[in-house]
């Protein structure tokens, strides 16, 4: 399994776009299954590091599989049933920007002024339509830089980094 | 100023419900002056990191006079234009659990369920009465504990942390 995420990585590594990996807990399992297909569809190359089934697990075990494959290139999805858990807990590695968002606005913007490398949802505060409308958001979203790109740099700087 | 909020911080040790810190950048501005006058009439005690007008500035200058405050013992609201760049950047913080919340839903199972300490919201996204319940929900739902306690604890042994 470990050799099968690497070479997705190292592969992922000559467009940024090509891979998406996701993870989730026991309250984001159906979303993440719905998502998988959903970007297949659409052509990118699905890294999936669980959970793999609707049985209740702690969300922090499944971020950092996530974190170390976006910070290889990737693009994440990290699902919760709020999506407060994941957002913080993937918000602690340095390089990581993880945006929570309720819908394709804040997707955008998450992108736009942001550069967001993980999208973060919660299964249980939308529908499916409105969990693709964000992921489709924040896959076809271009980072604006400019100022955003000096403020985002200071989100690296502090000491805890 | 330093000085005034080390006295701040230091009498709101006594009770973590006493003192809210306040911090935004100019996106947040006007709502973090509305709910300062809101949470005054509730008889709380505040704590204000800027900034200090609507004119631009970054928000992660303002983020970290706010997390200090909060891992003394107040509770701290964070408010940009969409809240993500402040809930990425307080995140990086060992011991803060800041939450992006778009409906007192949210900041309710933000508290329950994560014991945040940090209310991140965006003024560009909700109103503010809706700001308000947000802000109501997360000072007055306790957290459940229980197998909840066991995950939040997991955030925090993170490599990076």
């Amino acid at each position: 399994m470990a050799e099968t995420i690497m070479n997705s990585v190292q592969s992922s590594q000559k467009n940024t776009k090509e891979t998406l990996v996701f993870g989730c807990d026991h309250g984001g399992f159906a979303y993440k299954e719905f998502l998988k297909k959903f970007a297949e569809t659409k052509g990118y190359t699905i890294i999936d590091c669980g959970t793999h089934s609707p049985d209740s697990v702690d969300y922090p075990d499944y971020i950092e599989c996530v974190v170390r494959s976006v910070l290889a290139g990737s693009v994440g999805v990290l699902i919760c049933g709020s999506g407060v858990g994941m957002s913080i807990g993937a918000n602690r590695f340095k390089g990581i920007r993880a945006a929570l968002c309720m819908n394709s606005q804040m997707a955008k913007v998450a992108r736009e002024h942001n550069n967001a490398n993980i999208l973060v949802l919660g299964e249980r505060l939308m529908s499916t339509d409105e969990a693709a409308s964000c992921l489709n958001a924040f896959l076809n979203t271009p980072f604006v830089g400019d100022r955003h790109q000096r403020r985002i740099e200071k989100l690296d700087t502090f000491p805890s980094c």
